[in-house]
């Protein structure tokens, strides 16, 4: 059964999609007139994110899980504890039904892993051709459980702590893309970093600032903290974790794992008396990766090799994969 | 100059977009992290919408005003007052630059008139053929002003309202897309209701439920109403106002006026004791349209005309348009 759009049969559809197979997996989730939200708190953090990632489906992932770890991680890394989830779907007609199932039940499975409720949604069908299969938006609101973290509280001396290794969201889109088999396979490293975010403050961590490493990986993500910081980052190469399939996959390709995109690794900024609760808390991942140095007018971002050569860790440009996410 | 996707610009595009055009009319919004928003209330709502309006530019409106007033209504219609949305947009590749500015112009005007911020955003580009130009999602929230409103307080007395005329959201835009000049031509009903449920509120009238009627128009919306109510609804044709222009168009196309959609009209049930309040604080287009009947099983909409002969108004199957919105 397809995906229809078209004068005919729309409207039916969707009453049929919304009662049949969002109530079934998404219990009462109100589609017409919005949610009811009981949340004590009077601050809150709020995130949006569309998802268009191509492929749908991808080794260790796909666009349903994406779609909730993404705007989760996106709360988690603000210091809020993610609560309420919206749910739109753009479909395109000739979608598989079934494929639109399979994605609801790893949202669903996604969504009670983090503890995040589906409260209201949204489903519109267009045209073959004028989509791509499906593209998801999901918002999320959640408590602030610590400081409203930024870049701002980036501060001289801070300990900047990487939660694991580089690169495998990025590369397991390409090779899946480009029709590449690496041995062993690259699974993405898609995941819910609410969990780890937990931890940090259940240890009582003081945390500066925290990003998860999307678009543009760690140099992307460090260029632009060091920018907004005006602060200079000095990184030590061989604190940085890269997995041998990632790394062998970037030397055949001359790629650069340090621009390639993650879907669940963040770094974080404390200052020094905080670096070994967080290494402990994230344990045995995390490792710290370099400091916070003098300010800055631009930004710069430094990383020194094992044999002590200092070089600048660049802003990605150009190259980058679309539709990562 | 127009929206380039692939492997090259993609990220300096959307650093650009992001720190030029979005800025400079949204002011300071946060596209990496999410917003810090204080609400001080514990009951929220929050409401989602992608929008998918075909054609983007239509007599009276515009995709951004409709996704601005789309997702205000929504939050209206739960009494809530709309205070934070998220805006996320999905790109195509080819979508003129200054087609973007206009509709982000126009999503800002409606925002101020609205009084809601714009908190947060995302933008994705995908290829040329894997969109139409641009899909827009917003997500609403705002603290509950009134009760939380619903069809399950809805009871047999209960008045039923009407906010204005029928039908010229749905006129413009099949008029737009098919070519049809009509004198005058239909302008959109696309508007804020927030502006009305504020009187509302402050006439301190106790509303049993609210609904903007928007795809299926009054038919879709009260045939919903009285299955979710499980209650009958009458209602006298001479109360529901078309107006000339639409009424003639329906008669030429063989269309049903009660089917067509809206975008800036609701109903609302009230017991009888505030029927003349919320016709004051409505006027002058307000009417009330009938009153809710006995119980029944499934919907029941029943409407009587200037003869006095009763006949069912049925749920909209089949001719609807797509993507009206």
């Amino acid at each position: 059964e397809l995906i229809h759009s078209g004068e005919v049969d729309v409207y039916e559809l969707m009453n049929d999609l919304i009662g049949k197979m969002f109530s079934t997996t998404f219990g009462k989730v109100n589609h017409h007139d919005g949610a009811l939200l009981e949340i004590p708190s009077d601050k809150l953090a709020m995130t949006t994110d569309s998802f268009v990632v191509n492929p749908l489906f991808f080794p260790g992932g796909n666009i349903g899980k994406l779609a909730v770890y993404g705007t989760v991680n996106d709360l988690a890394m603000c210091g809020a504890q993610p609560k309420s989830l919206s749910l739109s779907f753009i479909l395109e007609e000739g979608l598989p039904m079934d494929t639109l199932w399979r994605i609801c039940q790893d949202i669903k499975l996604a969504a009670d892993e983090c503890q995040v409720n589906i409260v209201t949604g949204d489903t519109k069908v267009v045209e073959r051709g004028k989509g791509d299969g499906i593209y998801i938006n999901t918002t999320g609101i959640g408590p602030l459980i610590s400081k409203f973290t930024g870049p701002e509280t980036i501060t001289e001396g801070d300990a900047i702590i990487l939660s694991g290794d580089l690169g495998r969201h990025g590369m397991a889109i390409m090779a899946q893309r480009e029709g590449l088999a690496f041995e062993p396979q690259i699974e993405s490293d898609c995941t819910n970093l609410w969990a780890e975010v937990k931890k940090l403050t259940q240890a009582g961590v003081n945390i500066h600032c925290m990003r998860d490493l999307t678009r543009g990986g760690l140099a992307g993500c460090l260029n632009e903290l060091s920018a907004q910081a005006s602060h200079k980052i000095h990184l030590k190469s061989d604190a940085i974790t890269i997995s041998e399939p990632v790394s062998s996959a970037c030397e055949l390709l001359g790629l650069d794992p340090y621009t390639l995109a993650c879907e669940g690794r963040f770094v974080l900024f404390v200052s020094n008396e905080y670096k070994d609760p967080v290494l402990q808390a994230l344990a045995p991942t995390a490792t710290c990766i370099g400091n916070v140095g003098k300010t800055c007018k631009q930004a710069t971002v430094i990383i020194t090799n094992e044999l002590g050569v200092e070089r600048f860790m660049e802003q990605p440009l150009g190259e980058l994969l679309p539709r990562i996410c």
